[in-house]
């Protein structure tokens, strides 16, 4: 078969990964030729592409980012984009297209499958894990793995000046990676978008903390969560938005630029002001997407990048790879568009609110 | 409740955490008083304990090892081993006794139940992944990133030297942590003791990459993997063994020391012998047992210890805890005292294979 | 002999290993005792301290912080500070007081030993490298690690979506951190407070880095670099300040706090206009403080905190140990209250600027 | 110019690094012509070459090993050997050449300069940091780092089981790495080439510990350390040698393996017989010479590579460079050959003793 590859949206530790299984598996298992488009769905629109062999997948496994570029360029917003990329596809005399990407992405893949009869298989990707269907997606485990080595060196910094420090992680819609490195750091508090927080509550909790004897906290935050009362032009500044990547644009000025942080400024602000204590904020932003995957990210990656082969020569097409109870799956797309997959919040009620208390 | 903690059998990393989760669950949900026994069941046969509050707690998240110490001291091999263990309960006014530990720990914590009817929840313990009922333990993902760490290094220096390496990791039984590493490490071989390994063909395949350009190979092998053949005495001499955890002595010397790497010795002398490539071995030893837990083990173990809380509150005893699609589920603990649970060989088979060809 | 310990100024990783290599030498080779003033020149001011001994010692080598606490609070502010240090010193029966800080802590350091007679000892501490007298200070190793790693990780995201990424670093006054991590993160710019740069010309080299099939740049700021001309309020706001520790308010708003991140956001803005090229910033902040230290950092700690011993017995007061050619040295205080040590500009003209044409 | 560049010896974090800098920094200052001759002197002897240019070398500088290989190939052990690397040199139209390699490499490049007249600028490289003239050697601080992680990791499970582990590191002449990892890991006892070991006296003190109520031990020992007695066949196989590289055949099987951990079994089995404390051996091998480099090598390395091709233009040949007080400097290479720089044993003594005791 002749198949191409892709990977859109914000980038993730593992998409090398997944390239380098689909491209080896393909030519080692069934001889297949692949394909790499340019930056997502753009190098299907314009038809640029590089080849991908073994030789080119060489030493990729441990890489961070993608080899062929990523972007968020949505077909649908071009002129007879749809038919551009059917042309690419019957052009290259494509048998299928593998698109790894997040809920746009392969919310495209879907609609391309309906619109021109795209024969394509989703891999999901996203840092947040907040796609429905799969238990977890490769990027995630990493993300978490550098927020947690970061809350650790914060720890260290905050006791020493008996601070507050709210470290802002990302996160816009779904906490998953502000409850795991909060519960692996051992954060005092864990804000996340599904919950809005009290900021009373937690100056409260802070002051018996201190009380009790323990003079800092590191409190974790997802860049998405949102406070109770709507008492400050920051926290609203974030509100009524539609549903976006962590690390996008939320409020943006005039160059486009997202403005990370405003929520976690605001609440160090807020309890340096009620409480007295010092307070400071970091915000991880970057780092979190970047650099190499994790043993765990690169062995799901693998086998995500393999299973979408086997779902090519298949023709299991219109459908994602998944994982499930340790197994690899396969769903219809749609499984991955439906509702986004909002975090356990008895992770932070039962486990993580032994240690906040 | 008086509830007693207690760890058995090999380190791991992840053992505070799950004591720690315990330690503040109980005392703060529930008022507890938490007592650790030390080193295991000894703690319990000989009535030597310290006490378990927050304080002694704090900070204990991200270190490896466990804090009230481990041993191998089996009750039942004790005069009066059992009555004894139900004096000490007696004597302290427990209410339940939380066992972390493996296959060994775990039994006796059954065999305890049955015969002097203590109250015990049992929390899995493995480095090497192969007790049967939870998707993982914790201590499997720091050792698994140990190792790819390890292959990550050696990788650099087989390619600068054009030999191979091979890299023996712990796994008696089970080549858990041999697949997971080998694949994120990109391995051009993983040998599992679920699986004889025939040198002659790992030879033909190293020939085969070389004659395709690659000229070096890092093969993972798990401390019990052996040969099809049994054409030499250090091969065989792992042989015939019962039932051990990771590193534990297979053939020993004088002193009891376990004689780990006659297998990575022996292939490697054997690739050098019949290809002619220069062969090197690194052992990786009880750096795949020690030091800070990842993450993913930190989350993981923290929701075993709170979940086991929970079970002595539900006066559930003779369970233990587990993972299960993402959930913590409770089991009898006769369910991890079965068939020790395997690698999943398709791992090799239809994953790995790709990039072994 | 009775000696006391104190950290003063922003923390840093190594401190608890001068603590540790101080206690255990001074009891071991002089059964010294040991005391630790808690929060810097506050605890001997208000008389508050810890015993510092073996026991308390045991695990904190590798620990990034400051058991004893730190702060910024200066004696020569204070209502007869002086006198009560004094007080302090004789009512504790001290021989020597240890003290380990900054330029601040250090002056004050010497400042007591002219007006009160304080037998002291001072320990270089600076993240930011920039004390004179001593080659290097622990805590920069670590600080550029961690810094090399971010700037490792945001490489890969950079490229994948072909962005300016400009990560920030600290160092107010001097570029140390910025030069070393941005020689070993391969950065495309190196801007440091010492020599004011040039935006134009900057954009010019990016685009034709870009020109040259290069399509991402990370550019290493530190957070005191300013740009040539004064065409901007956000840049000139970070000016004529006096001088500064690094992450210490420059600009702050109403509650003290700093405010980071201006020059870099004002730059990124600046490229993404003239350039047209996405352009995204991560300000690394306190992350660079926290944290294990390197090896490197804890040999140099460990033996500053012997030597300071040493130099206590031999009654060397008003002195401080510094690092010349790989060997440990006694210099006059005064030696690092002079000029800062600016960074070695020919790093970036000579080394960096191969890389950066 | 036109420059050869080639690498001899046992690899070394920051090769790549070396060699990255020579190219871009010829090819942007002086538009020179870069050659990488393979494998060593070997690549010399026949020829073979790879062209080195700025594309090539995009993304080494965090990559471990070579990309140009090594090997131990020496000239004049070759039928006209210095003739045929002199004739490559005319035949290639080189200008000259810069080695980089250990003892070995640049005592060839010392020999071809006099014999054959090569016009040749030498780099210090070893991992053991025992190359007179320079105060430290990139590769070294890297080891040292992976040697301190694995230290950190060793004592928790140490701890957990109240063992005495054996942590043996890369070091067959000079004890560099065993020291400096020692005094970072906080080991109980550092064991040195350089000075030989008294059982007897180790076993009293790890005694005199336990008696203290510190259950474990970590031994970190250079490869090359010996016993002080001579009483038992293991020490003595490992004596008489000649200098030797670190991780290089010292007693060898039939294969020409080297037999690392004769020394390392034999103390632990030692210590075992002669206090009944549980004992363990960690060997960490070639992890020690792979791997990305530290932040510190990268520097060093990148700073080598550059004043090297400076050297080269400046017509500074049969000189090598560096490392004094903080700035590169060139030296005959004459200087390197000399006696080797022994470890500074008074970081045992005088250091480390403390915590020895």
């Amino acid at each position: 078969m002749r198949i191409g590859i892709l990977t859109g949206g914000g980038d993730c530790p593992g998409l090398n990964a997944v390239i380098r299984a689909s491209v080896i598996k393909g030519i080692t298992a069934y001889k297949d030729e692949l394909i790499g488009f340019t930056d997502g769905w753009k190098g299907m629109l314009e038809g640029t592409s590089v080849t991908l062999d073994v030789e080119r997948c060489r030493d990729i496994l441990p890489m961070g980012g993608t080899i062929i570029g990523s972007s968020r360029t949505n077909p649908f917003s071009h002129q007879d984009g749809p038919g551009r990329v059917a042309a690419t596809f019957a052009a290259r005399d494509l048998d299928a297209v593998i698109a790894i990407g997040g809920e746009d992405t392969l919310g495209v893949a879907a609609r391309l499958a309906d619109s021109v009869g795209l024969q394509v298989v989703g891999v999901p990707k996203t840092i947040d894990n907040d796609i429905a269907g799969t238990e977890v997606t490769f990027g995630f485990n990493t993300a978490v793995q550098t927020a947690t080595d970061a809350i650790d060196r914060l720890r260290t910094t905050a006791e020493s000046h008996h601070r507050v420090i709210v470290c802002e992680v990302m996160g816009r819609n779904a906490g998953w990676i502000a409850i795991h490195s909060g519960i692996a750091g051992g954060a005092a508090e864990i804000l996340v978008p599904e919950e809005p927080f009290d900021i009373g509550e937690i100056c409260e909790r802070i002051e018996r903390r201190h009380s009790r004897g323990l003079f800092s906290s590191v409190i974790v935050i997802a860049e998405g969560a949102v406070p109770l009362e709507n008492d400050d032009d920051v926290a609203s500044a974030d509100h009524g938005a539609s549903r976006r990547g962590s690390g996008e644009p939320a409020a943006t000025d005039q160059f486009g630029h997202e403005r990370l942080g405003g929520i976690s400024n605001f609440l160090a602000e807020q309890i340096e002001l009620r409480t007295g204590i010092e307070s400071r904020v970091t915000i991880l932003g970057h780092v979190q997407r970047g650099g190499t995957p994790t043993a765990f990210d690169r062995v799901l990656a693998t086998r995500f990048g393999v299973e979408a082969i086997e779902a090519c020569h298949d023709g299991d097409f219109k459908t994602m790879v998944a994982l499930q109870a340790g197994k690899i799956v396969r769903l219809p797309i749609a499984t991955a568009l439906s509702a986004p997959k909002t975090a356990d919040l008895s992770l932070i009620h039962d486990v993580a609110a032994a240690f906040l208390g």
